[in-house]
Formats: C-alpha cells, sequence, structure tokens
C-alpha cells in the first residue's frame, strides 16, 4: 500500500513517517501530498503564539484535552499539535517536546503531536510547517493547532497559516516584551492572558485593551500577493461584520478558563464561516504556498542553466567590489553588467 | 549633488534621507546602494541579539558610549546603530525606540542611530537590513551595531550580517526562554551575560557553560548555498585555531563589565583576520544578498511575462483542490499538469 493510503485508513506509523519525509522535503513526501491535497481543506486550523515564557505549551495541551472531552456536550474532536520549536538539531529540544507533552496525552489515538525543530535558513519551515498540517488535515484530525515560540516574522508567516490565532500574554511582563506583543497583536483574532491568577492581571488585561483600540479599531483581512494582511477599514464596513478579539484569562495549569477560550475559539469559527472569511484566509493561505513554490522552482530552474565559470567570475568582482549585488544580479539574468 | 555623493561628504540629513529610499526599496535608494558599494567593507559588523527583556538595547548604547570614548587609549570609533524592532508600523514603535536612545547619545555627530520596523512578509527585512548597513558603512561608521529583538529565524538570519555576533542572556529566565538560547546559541561569537547582578548569574553561567560545551565543541563557519553555516570541523582542524565563545558578565545600566566586554569584540575581530574568517564571512553575506535578489529578480520577470487568465485559473482548480499546490506550480512553469 501506498504512504498516503495507509495514512487515509489511520495508519499512525504511516503518518509519521509521511511527516518526517514532509520535513525533509523528499519525493516521496511530495508525491504524497500531492495524493492526499484533495482531502485537505476540512480542518480547523488554530495558530498559537507570544512570547517565550508566557505558557503556550500548558494551553495547548489543556485546549488539546478540552476538545477530547468537551463538557458543553458537543462530540469529541480528533485533535493534532504542530509545535515549531526554534531549538537547534544538536540540543534536540524538539524531541524533549514531544516526550514532555506525552505524559498528559498519551495513549489518546485521536491526539496526534509533532514536532518540529527550525533548521537552516532557506526560508522552507513555513512551507514544510504548511505541508505537515496538510497531511494532519487529509488523516482526519478536525483541529489542528500550530505552536510557534517566539514573535518573529516567522512566527508571523506561521501564523497566516492559521484560521484563528490565539496570542498568548501574561501578566508582569516588561516593556520590551510589551513592544514585541504590540507587533504581533496584528495577527490576534483571541487574546489569551494566560497565569491569569497572578499579580497584576487587571494591568495588563487594560494595556491589552488600551492596545487593541489603537491597533484593531477597523481591522479588516484582505489579500494582497496572496498574503492576508489586516488594513483599515472603510467607515461604511465598520457598520457591518466586524471582529473584535475578546481577550480571555486562563490558568493553563489548573485548567482554568479554558471551556471558555475553546467557546471563543468556535465562535470565531462561526464569524469565519458567516462572513466568507474562512474562504479568504483558506484561499490566502494556498495562494502564499504556490508564490514559495513558485520562487524555489524558478530558482533551481535558472541554477541547473546557469554557467558555473560565468557565476564564479561574478562571485569575485563582487567580492573585489567591482560591482554591487544588485548590478551582480543584473549581469547573470542579462549577460551584461548594465544596471 | 547626487545623494550618494552627499553621503560620502558626511550629510546626516542625506544619510537618514537615504536610508529610507532604501527600506522603501525605492529605485533612487538602488542606484545610491550601487554607487556607494564600492566604499563598503571597511566597517565591523556586531550583531546583537537576545530573548526580549535581556537589555540588548542598553547594551548597545554603552557599548556606542564606549568605542566614543575608550578608557584604553584607542582612538575614538564612529558608530552606528541598527535597530529591527518586531513592532508593527501603526504602533509607532521604532520611532519611539529613537527617540529614547537619543537622550543617551545625542548630539553626538559620530553616532548614528536607525530604528526599522519590521513590516509585511516579503522576506526583504533582511536584505533591507543589509542595505542600510552597507549605506552606513559606505558613510564612514566603523562599527556597525545590527540589533534584533527576540530569537526567531529572522533574526538568525539578520545576525548571519555580522562579522561578530553578541547573544545576551540574563540569569533566572524560565526553562522555556533556555530553549531559545539553545537554538541561538550556535550563532553566538560573545555570550553576554547581562544584569549580572540579579541573583542566579553563578547558575545562569554554568548552564551557558553547559550549552557551548554541547553546542561548540568544535565550531567551524563553512559556506553552503552562499549562507555561512556551522559544521564539525575534523580532529585536525581542532588542533588549529579554534574560537571558544566567551560569556562576559554585564550590568549595561551602571557600565559594568562593559570595557571587558569591548575589548573581547575586538577579541574576536583580531581572530577573524588572522584566520580569514573575516573575508569568508564577507563572501558568505554577499552571497547570500546576491541569492535574495536574484530569487526576486526570477519571480517579478516571470510575473510580467506570465498569462494572468492562465493563471487564474490554476488558482480556481488549487482552491477546488483538483490541483495540490505543488502540481499548480508545475502546471504554471510547465504549460502541463504534470507533477
Amino acid at each position: 500500500m501506498n504512504l498516503h493510503q495507509s495514512v487515509l485508513q489511520g495508519d499512525r506509523l504511516a503518518l509519521a513517517r509521511l511527516l518526517t519525509e514532509i520535513e525533509n522535503d523528499s519525493a516521496a513526501g511530495q508525491q504524497a501530498l500531492n495524493e492526499l491535497f484533495k482531502n485537505t481543506g476540512k480542518a480547523h486550523l488554530i495558530g498559537v503564539t507570544g512570547a517565550p515564557g508566557t505558557g503556550k505549551s500548558s494551553l495547548v495541551n489543556q485546549l488539546a484535552l478540552h476538545f477530547r472531552n468537551p463538557t458543553n456536550g458537543d462530540a469529541a474532536r480528533r485533535v493534532a499539535v504542530v509545535a515549531v520549536d526554534p531549538t537547534s538539531p544538536f540540543t534536540g529540544g524538539a524531541v524533549l517536546g514531544d516526550r514532555v507533552r506525552m505524559r498528559e496525552l498519551s495513549g489518546d489515538d485521536g491526539v496526534f503531536i509533532r514536532s518540529m525543530a527550525t533548521r537552516g535558513s532557506l526560508g522552507g519551515l513555513a512551507a514544510a510547517t504548511a505541508g505537515l498540517v496538510q497531511a494532519l488535515d487529509a488523516a482526519g484530525y478536525e483541529i489542528i493547532f500550530i505552536e510557534t515560540v517566539g514573535a518573529g516574522q516567522t512566527e508571523v508567516d506561521i501564523a497566516k497559516l492559521a484560521h484563528t490565532t490565539l496570542v498568548v500574554n501574561v501578566p508582569g511582563l516588561g516593556d520590551d516584551v510589551q513592544a514585541i506583543k504590540a507587533g504581533i497583536l496584528e495577527i490576534a483574532d483571541i487574546l489569551v492572558l494566560n497565569k491569569a491568577d497572578r499579580p497584576g492581571v487587571e494591568a495588563a488585561e487594560r494595556a491589552l485593551l488600551g492596545m487593541l483600540k489603537l491597533g484593531h479599531p477597523t481591522k479588516r483581512t484582505i489579500m494582497h500577493h496572496g498574503q492576508a494582511q489586516t488594513v483599515e477599514s472603510t467607515d461604511a464596513e465598520i457598520s457591518g461584520d466586524m471582529w473584535i478579539p475578546p481577550i480571555r484569562r486562563t490558568v493553563a495549569t489548573d485548567g482554568k478558563g479554558i471551556p471558555e477560550l475553546a467557546e471563543a475559539i468556535a465562535g470565531h469559527r462561526l464569524h469565519l464561516e458567516k462572513t466568507g472569511d474562512w474562504k479568504l484566509r483558506d484561499r490566502a493561505r494556498l495562494e502564499s504556498e504556490v508564490e514559495t513554490l513558485l520562487q524555489q522552482s524558478l530558482v533551481s530552474r535558472w541554477r541547473e542553466n546557469v554557467n558555473a565559470k560565468k557565476y564564479e567570475a561574478m562571485l569575485e568582482q563582487l567580492l573585489a567590489r567591482e560591482l554591487s549585488p544588485r548590478q551582480a544580479v543584473a549581469a547573470m539574468l542579462n549577460g551584461d553588467t548594465a544596471q
């Protein structure tokens, strides 16, 4: 049986193997993804991001447990977690992550957890994450958490894969962290104030509300170059259906506030479906993936046909600072040294 | 007079205008960079990164003050700072950053500080930062700090622009942050333990030493696809010139440990020059910049010639999940739908 067929039949080992093939960007992984793609598009993709130390992993664990055992009479949902760890391959951070999580959710066939170490800088992390998510979606996981540690551009790119993005904050962090929050507030659909049993929770909530007023008076998602972007709305639009990111307090370590947070997530899904934003985000995500693949393909095609001697000669001129990087590229593409 | 000529003559306003043109990737900025490129390659580029709240800005301010007024008899150096802030355009974080810094270093013509907000996700941040650094280098700044907030892939990419990378840590951060540190330890040439007057500094130093032993037994920089990468060295290489990242304790708020840190920076520069790594890093940086520009050029050339109707048709098939993203790209490039 082919790998993709085993995955569709619920074989967990085959799924684990497929995810590795996708992370390695192997031909087998690419082919399986091509086959599985028609089975995707059903899962609710939930991004979870925020500064280090805000307790994102515990929060995702608790939400996973909740969706497996809903307290409000809903059916149990199959849940997957993709945790993107900015740890180096040799420290083994990602592997350790898997083990720590397993204690809480192990033995449940309706849960699949995968950690992913960031590797190199070939810009492939968001692409690889998109592939993992597609495989899990095709394998029938109905809710897929994409958890990123940190608040850099990579995290923002990965959050753009999601239908619903949770930005996690905690009371009492310093000004430096507040600046980071401001930067990722734009991508927040739901704000979580975790560790809400700590002092300073009122002040933190007021600060978040203030930033929300500054940043989200008029939030609207549009597409630009295949990316979902947030722009200011017109007055006419504001009178219509707007999503104002709600703030939810949680204490992930003891599960407090988790049902209310899960409800907000379900509410956002309804909002997306009602307004058509669900399809819009789906489209933006796929367009963005096509853009990235297109770039990679164009470069590798060009590289196959390039004259190695000419390339080296250009590099030498660059290092001697006779040509600027831009002039060197123009020369390689045009066969002359015009800018 | 042209913009680049004014910059070469030390006109600060012209330099500020040029940096804006570069950030906007305008034709004027590109042309000026082409002209100025032959004047680059002299500055010592120092990357400063680390988790939020570690006091990177204060540390860079203190180092800038030190290099302006060296206590060891060296000549004063001209210093520039490029601070990359992951804040959104509308919160104005970057602008505020400039003002806060200015109080400490204002009125000194030998200092130039520029904050840069991250914008969009077109992958242009590292490229724009490279452009700013080239302009400042050409304008005669001898030491250029590139300061990034956070520890994501973007920060790693930007750190790769530098000759010397400082990774800043503080005592007493949680496990989550430790994981991040492990990820960026690979890029550290010097480890700074800031806020060293806090409790837990001994334990933090032991933890860093432990991670260093794990990660840097055999550090060596090579080039791979135009990127400087760290690989394991052979035994023969280990017996030669190795750089073991030193740990320096500082209290940036009162300047403690700054002369010793400056000395470590100067020592790393000497090491780079002695081993030839200075040229190697220069080459890796320029190759990486050429790669990025090449990618952008290939995509925009392709886009100019693409049939818009055919592109839309492919997108529709993608959204209907009749074609996978990879199949859609193959179809657009080949004119057929083979994988």
